[in-house]
């Protein structure tokens, strides 16, 4: 038994987005242990799907299919299956009632194209969309073709993956042997420096570890084979220990862990509380601790100072020392994080003031400039980062807000 | 004459890397009007090649390879190539020379290995890597098909693309026609009413319009195919005069403008200025505003009040109605947005509060519902959404600070 992935859409062709569809699959497959040897993608187009059915039904028993459900006349992938195996298409009902309340529950009116999206193949089943209108189908045409079509909207594709997808595959007899993996997440150390430390390790064969690196993190990826769960803990357990154990302060989470909801959760431990004084990232580092629910327990808000006068009419700054050394200092990122402490009475106040570009450079403050300032119960320090050297402004943004939380971090762990 | 993409490489049927090269040939392929109808992915593995060889001949002209042309005994490209068309390889002495002197240059010893590169099928052409040791070829080993390989390096396979393949396609007279596009983008508008709103237009030849939905935004793509550039904006121009005439507000901008660098231009071509107040976003509204270089010319900054302690004390909010009507509320939104006009003393005041989830929904006040305060020079209003029946934490949040934007954006447009 074979898979083939096999992604519907000109905008494809086009070369207008990136096939992350076919990725998450093929890591899907790969995970479950299901062989897959090819993919294929082709445009909104009956005769040509056809065409890749023809050839796919010939060398892979398990089809699954991206994109073409939606409401657009373009949206061909359940018409082209159907006839492609001469079946008529039938309007189901339940699918239907579902859109038509998922329209009416966001007040919206239901055009009679989304109608469409309730036809499947007379004798397929319905594979569940969560997230969206578009559902998708379950279909097993002729004996040895099993048919499962997914929207191209990534989130609404991963749930139905997750939620029926897998379940269904499991129940067929499909993906016995486990692949587990725990990803070791790390903050303010390169890749390569991480790389080099653990460099026996990533020669292991059962589990294997291997790098990655983005968005200003570093993650090792620890993947065993065994016939069970628990058995792929049992040999990734004493190897993420051993990293750990190397990594130190910069290893800060696993999995689904992220610097905001790791520190975060040491802020609730501690029954402490932070608030934010935002310039350049502009309310980003707000928005960052914020992604974790529940997360109003320990943080407060804070203040927008974007402009000048906001960081002396809100926040206290001395208007002389903005005047004489400048917002992007260390002074005002000390007054900041002091100010906005004070003003919303949390344990800490957390600053950052920078040139994240691409103008607004000089010589003396250049592009990537960063200071970010930390107000504890009774001290504040502030701290220089240069990020600039081919940053651009979103990434240099986001690296200032990741190091603020760290920084903090760093701080709650020493307490 | 039709080109076909196949991307050869275990390691994208395990999902280990995205298939960044067969974006990147798409788009030139477009760019060059070379029709391109299917792409393939196949394993490091000669009889699968084969297979994909066999298919690809029937139904196309030109085959662009990519990958599987390194030194290691699991790049196999070339050989299965050669094979398939009963070719025998040969050493290109010119390659071998100039793979030894590339050695020589970086003082690396050359492996044995390395010499496989130098082979390719009598009677093909060495494609010339200019940044890596492994050439490609062309070789058109029957009438009506034309082979090109690259290996799967991106900045390798991008040089040589440009430097050779695209003077090589002209040469034979592909690539004459230009494919230009517009892309025009939507707020405030389902894709499906939208696309019934401009059905007529949606059956176009030349310039092809297709919609797009994504991140709450919809997209219509407008592709005309001509000798240049500026013809293919004769045919694209009136097409777009149209779909804004349709789409009158819903239409917010062209090609790389997003909701804030327009709002933001109007906001300047009044000379007026903008200030946030956010519970729920927690700062994603004025990261937002602040994505566009140059902000500050009319962001000036604002207060994220996410306990209700701060929305008292920082922005005035009146306890008793935060108590009466709760944080979640019309009157709450409209204080919050006249509050933080009036401290930080601009034009306009906008402000965001709502129950983004997972948790805290109640059955008056459920996930997703949020109300968005736009206070303007003399006047307060509040907006009720809904924003929740499918949707997740940092979608909800998106799509508030995204609508308060546009909400200024009517706004300004109807002053």
């Amino acid at each position: 038994m074979s898979a083939e992935i096999i992604c519907i859409g000109t905008e494809l062709l086009l070369g207008e987005i990136l096939n992350a569809n076919a990725q998450y699959l093929a890591q899907q497959l790969a995970d479950l242990g299901i062989p897959h040897y090819y993919q294929s993608v082709v445009g909104d187009n009956i005769p040509r799907i056809h065409q890749v059915l023809t050839v796919a039904c010939a060398r892979s028993q398990l089809l699954i299919f991206t994109g073409g459900l939606g409401p657009t006349p373009d949206d061909l992938t359940t018409e082209a299956i159907a006839q492609f195996f001469q079946t008529p298409l039938e309007e189901n009902a339940e699918v239907l009632a579902d859109i038509t309340e998922k329209f009416a529950r966001r007040g919206r009116p239901m055009a009679p194209s989304n109608r469409k999206q309730a036809l499947i193949p007379a004798g397929a089943n319905v594979l569940p969309n969560p997230r969206g209108s578009a559902p998708g189908m379950i279909w097993q045409p002729r004996p040895n073709v099993t048919i499962l079509t997914f929207p191209g909207v990534p989130k609404e594709m991963h749930a139905m993956w997750q939620e029926t997808a897998v379940p269904f595959l499991r129940s067929q007899g499909w993906g016995k042997t486990t692949i587990y993996s725990q990803v070791l997440r790390f903050w303010g150390i390169p890749e390569s420096t991480l790389a080099e430390k653990v460099s026996p390790l990533l020669n292991l064969e059962n589990p294997t570890v291997a790098p990655y690196a983005g968005n200003g993190e570093v993650r090792l990826r620890i993947s065993a084979k065994a016939a069970t769960e628990s058995a792929a803990l049992d040999l990734i357990t004493p190897v993420a220990q051993q990293i750990r154990d190397i990594a130190g302060d910069n290893y800060f989470g696993q999995d689904d862990d992220t610097l905001a909801s790791v520190t975060g959760n040491l802020l609730k431990a501690a029954q402490q509380t932070v608030s934010v004084a935002e310039s350049c990232t502009g309310g980003g580092l707000g928005q960052l601790w914020t992604t974790v629910p529940g997360s109003s327990a320990y943080f407060w808000g804070g203040v927008i100072s974007y402009d000048n006068q906001v960081k002396v009419n809100l926040l206290g700054v001395n208007p002389e020392d903005l005047q004489r050394e400048g917002a992007v200092s260390d002074g005002v990122a000390q007054q900041m994080a002091v100010g906005v402490r004070d003003r919303l009475n949390t344990t800490w106040g957390l600053s950052i003031t920078g040139v994240a570009g691409p103008d607004g450079g000089t010589e003396a403050k250049p592009v990537g400039l960063v200071y970010i300032g930390v107000a504890g119960p009774d001290t504040v320090e502030s701290f220089r980062f240069l990020f600039g050297v081919f940053q651009e402004r979103e990434f240099i943004r986001w690296l200032s807000a990741c190091s603020a939380i760290d920084l903090l971090r760093r701080k709650l762990i020493a307490q």
